[in-house]
C-alpha cells in the first residue's frame, strides 16, 4: 500500500517535470534527459513508468484531454439550450487551459502529435463530437440557423478554438486566449445563430467574456 | 563551383529526407538518426549543414513558409478587390499544402512549435498580417461588414485555417483541407460580408471551391 503510493507519487513527478517543461521550452527540447533531472529521479525510475517520451506524452494528452473534456460536460446544464452550453463551455475549455498546466501542456502536444499519437487523435475527434451533441441540441431548440449542419459547424468551432490556442500561445504567450475566444464568438454568432436568437446570444457571451477569470496556477 | 553545387545538393537531400519522415512518421519521432539513414548520409554530412534538429526543422519552416506566403502573395492580383484576394489567396494555400512536400512538414512544424521556435513565430504572424492588409483593402473596398475590425478578422480567419489544417491531418490525413476550408468560408461569409455583397461572395466561393485541385505531388 504504502509502496504503491510511493510509485504513484513517482509517477506524478515524473508528469509535473514534463508538464513544466513542455509548457518552458516546448516538447521537442524537452529531453527524457531534462525531465529526470527535474524529476529528481533516476532513469531507471522513470523507464518503470514510462516505456518511452512518447509514452510519456500519452499519458499527459490523456490526462490534459479528460481535464479539458470533463470541463466541457460539467459545464452543460441539464435542461440549459444547447448553445448557451457551446459558448458557456468554450469559456469554461479556455479557464482550464490558464490554470491547469497538465491540461496547457496536452493542448501543445494535441497539435504536435496530430494524426500520429491515438491519444492526440482520440481527443481531437471527442471534441468534435461533444460539439456535435450539444450543437444538435440548439438545432432542436431552433437556435441554429436553417441549414447549418451541427457536425460541420462543429468542426469550423474546434479549428477555430485549437487555432487560436496556438496563435495566442505563439503570438502573446497565451495571455489573450480568453479575449480571442470571445471576438471568435462576436464574429461567429451571426452566422450560425437564427436571427431571433441573436440578440440573446450576444448578451450570453458578453456576460460569458467578462466573467472574472479565475487565477492562473 | 562544382563543391559548392554538391554541398547544395546535399542539403537539399538532407532537407528531403526530413519532410518525408516528419510527413509519415511526425517531427517528435523522426531522429536525426533516421534522416541520416533515409538520406544516406553520415552523420558529418548533416552537421555539416544543420547543427541540431531544430536548426533543420528552421530550416524547412523557413522555405514552406516561402511558399505559402509566397503562394498567398502571388494571388493578389493588382486592383482585385481584397476579400476576392483572401478567399482565392486561402485556396492557393490549400493547394500548396497539398502538393508541396516541404510546405506541409513546414506547416506541421508551425503547430509543434508555436511560440518555442523564433522562424515558427514569425510565420504565424506573417501569416496575420498579411491577412489583416487584404482585409484592411476589404474594408476600403466596403465588402466587410461595419465594425468589423480587420485584424481580429484575420485573427480568426488565420486560426481557422490552423486548427483545420490540424483535424484535416488528424481525422483525414490532410485528404479534406479544401472541403473543410469551403466550409468554413461558407460558414463565415455571411458574418463578415455586407448584405450587398454576399450573393457575390457565396458565388464567388463556389467557383474558388470547386475549382479542379491540382494533382498531389
Amino acid at each position: 500500500m504504502v509502496r504503491q503510493a510511493r510509485s504513484e507519487a513517482t509517477r506524478r513527478k515524473i508528469i509535473e517535470s514534463a508538464v513544466d517543461l513542455i509548457n518552458e521550452i516546448g516538447y521537442p527540447a524537452a529531453g527524457l534527459g531534462d525531465i529526470i533531472e527535474r524529476a529528481e529521479l533516476t532513469k531507471g525510475a522513470l523507464y518503470y513508468h514510462f516505456e518511452s517520451k512518447e509514452a510519456l506524452a500519452t499519458a499527459i494528452i490523456e490526462e490534459g484531454s479528460e481535464s479539458l473534456v470533463g470541463a466541457f460536460r460539467g459545464a452543460v446544464r441539464s435542461g440549459s439550450p444547447g448553445m448557451e452550453d457551446v459558448i458557456h463551455g468554450s469559456f469554461v475549455m479556455t479557464d482550464v487551459l490558464g490554470t491547469d498546466t497538465v491540461a496547457r501542456a496536452g493542448a501543445r502536444l494535441l497539435r504536435t502529435f496530430g494524426s500520429f499519437n491515438p491519444a492526440a487523435k482520440r481527443t481531437l475527434q471527442l471534441f468534435v463530437d461533444e460539439l456535435t451533441g450539444r450543437l444538435k441540441a440548439a438545432t432542436v431548440d431552433g437556435d441554429l440557423r436553417d441549414g447549418l449542419d451541427p457536425e460541420s459547424t462543429a468542426g469550423h468551432v474546434v479549428a477555430a478554438m485549437l487555432g487560436a490556442e496556438l496563435l495566442s500561445s505563439a503570438l502573446a504567450d497565451g495571455a489573450d486566449l480568453r479575449a480571442r475566444f470571445a471576438r471568435n464568438w462576436e464574429l461567429l454568432l451571426p452566422a450560425i445563430i437564427t436571427d431571433e436568437s441573436l440578440g440573446y446570444y450576444r448578451e450570453f457571451l458578453a456576460r460569458q467574456a467578462a466573467r472574472q477569470q479565475p487565477p492562473s496556477a
